[in-house]
């Protein structure tokens, strides 16, 4: 089904000159004249011959009407109701590393809810010397931090374990979104309430009526837990948990508390309903893992995918996608086209940050063949992302949560691809 | 008027109880019970006794009701008409270092169009081996780069030449945004049209009506200038130049094209209206200074200030702002209450990036006295922003572009700031 990657590009200017020297017209040094005439070039169009609209015409700027489809979507028969449900960052329209906050992921439990910073109360009570409330001014009097994080459901790619089913990196990999955040670090208000050193563990909740409560160690609410009323420089959207959520870096998105108001400081851990019936992976064997916070080292190709297929033909070809770890930075991502037979490393636009999301390019170049694309991430703990038979070997296949394994994409020579698997 | 800054904060700990222990109400522990009940804690609130917004209910999710007033705004008396005109950043209610698409300012010179990416060529032409013209699709098959820069107005504080016009850090210092770009280098367009090497000189053009031609060194074209089509990952806002725009790293926001669809290379520059009758610099004597590119070392508070007055009375207090350089990263930036008789070092969020926005805080505790705020930028090339006083020695007051002086707000005992000028 799938061709050996032989071939490789030839030198850049060559690589670049065959891009454009196929793709764009050239056109009559001076005299900008085309041998078939493009009228957009040719002739004076209707934007450069009349007004657009004042500075006045959106208080709020909105994406412009030709990007609509590039949206959160939620999967109708995902979930009974989709108060209780999931929508899906539209990953494979984006580039760069930032999502915007309206079209970054939401998973709510019992609806999203309308809290004014007015109403707002965050309780911290429990082992503690003077138990607190702090409203949503005093939060602003504390020293503030911001880090870039990523925030993933646990159940991303939940749905994959059985075999290739939903079709797009937004729905097998779109439960995932990365922003600048702002907020107070959770170390200085537990140290503000004076923390008993014998709690060991912190029990958060949110104020909405799921309350979606979990128990977190001491130790990392201590580390870089930040308590944020900001994500990419303004307020919380009210999908995200305005005005307040808590962040847990790394760490599985359920436990990124919206609405934060009660964290009580405890010697031994709840086992709530969000982390024992749920949040837990149950193995072949019928015993169920727990405490699996830590979301490992993942990446999928965002483009070519089922829904960013190529649409130019053969010839020079970007393929780029994301990679990101609940352990520290991504180090390097190789990338197949052969379905994990050979593999090629891609270029980090940056260099990795510590759970934050990594963008990754292959600059290449497609004969026209079928590809089995794959992407595999290595963390700086020197992890490696594993297949899909690697991980069922390990983790059988009952399991909803932590599917961290190697996405294929099958691109056919018209450029449609398809979420397939290989063995 | 104002008082000289001598107190210290006390140790963190102590600093940090202070603020709670005044602000936030001690509750029994165990039995939440605050010895001045608080119903937002003791009942039931409505937000947690039903069910919130399913995922389906905000296909591209918007700022909650309450943030209403965190948008963009122009200033009628600035322009004869909105399509030639600006909007301000709500700078004073923004924290960390991104701006959201949705409300970073905006300029246009005859509207802002609107152009879809099938619709949307860009030409390379004059001293090139091959002139070409690039689709949207075309500009896709290159390598990308991905760099947050901030993109400021040559205009931004232009209206405080004479004295303090504008009360507010949005209307002061708002035209300007910083943003994750994604896009190609310039100079792998132009080798790839094979530049002659005897073209020292681009002129850039864009689809609207005005085209706001501008002229652009080679060199500075060759080094960091990006043909960017995201911004925060996603497409460009169409205020913002959908579906290209040109990045011009540090350099004054005029440059950066919008709506690109041209490109010239050129042996000098055309001097045209834009970099003639307008972007220059008026000095005392009527001469004109030119190709005054560089935006300069520049910082402000944001907050507090007059949109952002204090609230909560004496004691802790965080101060907070940006600052910028357009000739590399931000190394220091210092915090005066006295209008700059004596001055703190502040702190930063992150190392300052290169032409990118920097965070500063400074976290103090007021004494409920007046203050003239002051804030001072020092960038890597050893630069300092210069006081008002200083500006207008070497450049009078006939200028309009390139105020980069120290801004001061006086905030009085209530709270409440204004724009002043100090000598």
């Amino acid at each position: 089904m799938s061709k050996t990657f032989t071939g490789k590009p030839t030198s850049r200017r060559a690589f670049l000159r065959g891009t454009a020297a196929a793709a764009a017209g050239a056109i009559t040094a001076g005299a900008a004249k085309a041998e078939t005439p493009d009228p957009l070039i040719t002739e004076v169009q209707p934007w450069a011959n009349g007004f657009g609209d004042g500075v006045d015409a959106t208080p709020y700027g909105l994406p412009i009407e030709y990007e609509s489809d590039v949206i959160r979507r939620n999967v109708e028969w995902l979930t009974a109701d989709t108060i209780s449900s999931i929508n899906f960052t539209p990953i494979h329209a984006l580039d760069g590393t930032i999502t915007p906050q309206g079209c970054a992921f939401e998973r709510h439990h019992s609806g999203a809810i309308e809290l004014s910073k007015q109403d707002y109360r965050l309780m911290i009570n429990g082992m503690v010397d003077t138990p607190l409330i702090f409203t949503y001014a005093d939060l602003e009097r504390f020293p503030r931090e911001n880090h870039v994080y990523f925030c993933e459901c646990a159940a991303n790619t939940g749905m994959e374990w059985a075999g290739a089913q939903l079709n797009g990196a937004q729905f097998t990999h779109g439960m995932i979104h990365n922003m600048e955040y702002t907020g107070v670090p959770l170390r200085t208000l537990l140290e503000e309430a004076g923390y008993d050193t014998a709690g060991k563990w912190i029990y958060v909740e949110g104020a909405d009526a799921s309350s979606n409560g979990r128990s977190i160690p001491m130790e990392k609410a201590l580390d870089d837990v930040l308590v944020a009323f900001k994500a990419n420089g303004e307020a919380l959207r009210k999908e995200h948990g305005y005005p307040v959520r808590l962040v847990v870096p790394g760490w599985e998105g359920n436990m990124w508390i919206k609405w934060l108001r009660r964290i009580e400081v405890m010697e031994g851990p709840v086992e709530s309903r969000e982390e024992t019936s749920k949040y837990t992976d149950t193995l072949a064997d019928g015993i169920s893992r727990k405490w699996t916070w830590a979301m490992d080292a993942k990446s999928v190709v965002t483009s070519p995918s089922p829904q960013s297929p190529i649409t130019h033909g053969k010839g020079p070809l970007v393929i780029t996608g994301l990679a990101w770890s609940g352990r520290g930075a991504i180090k390097r991502v190789d990338v197949s086209k052969d379905g994990g037979k050979t593999w090629e490393t891609a270029r980090l636009a940056k260099p990795g940050e510590k759970m934050a999301l990594t963008r990754f390019y292959l600059d290449t170049e497609w004969d026209g063949e079928e590809m089995l694309l794959q992407s595999r991430a290595m963390d700086e703990t020197g992890y490696v992302q594993p297949t899909k038979t690697q991980l069922r070997e390990v983790r059988g296949e009952n399991s909803i949560y932590h599917n961290n394994c190697i996405q294929t994409w099958w691109v056919r020579p018209n450029g449609e691809a398809e979420n397939v698997e290989v063995s």
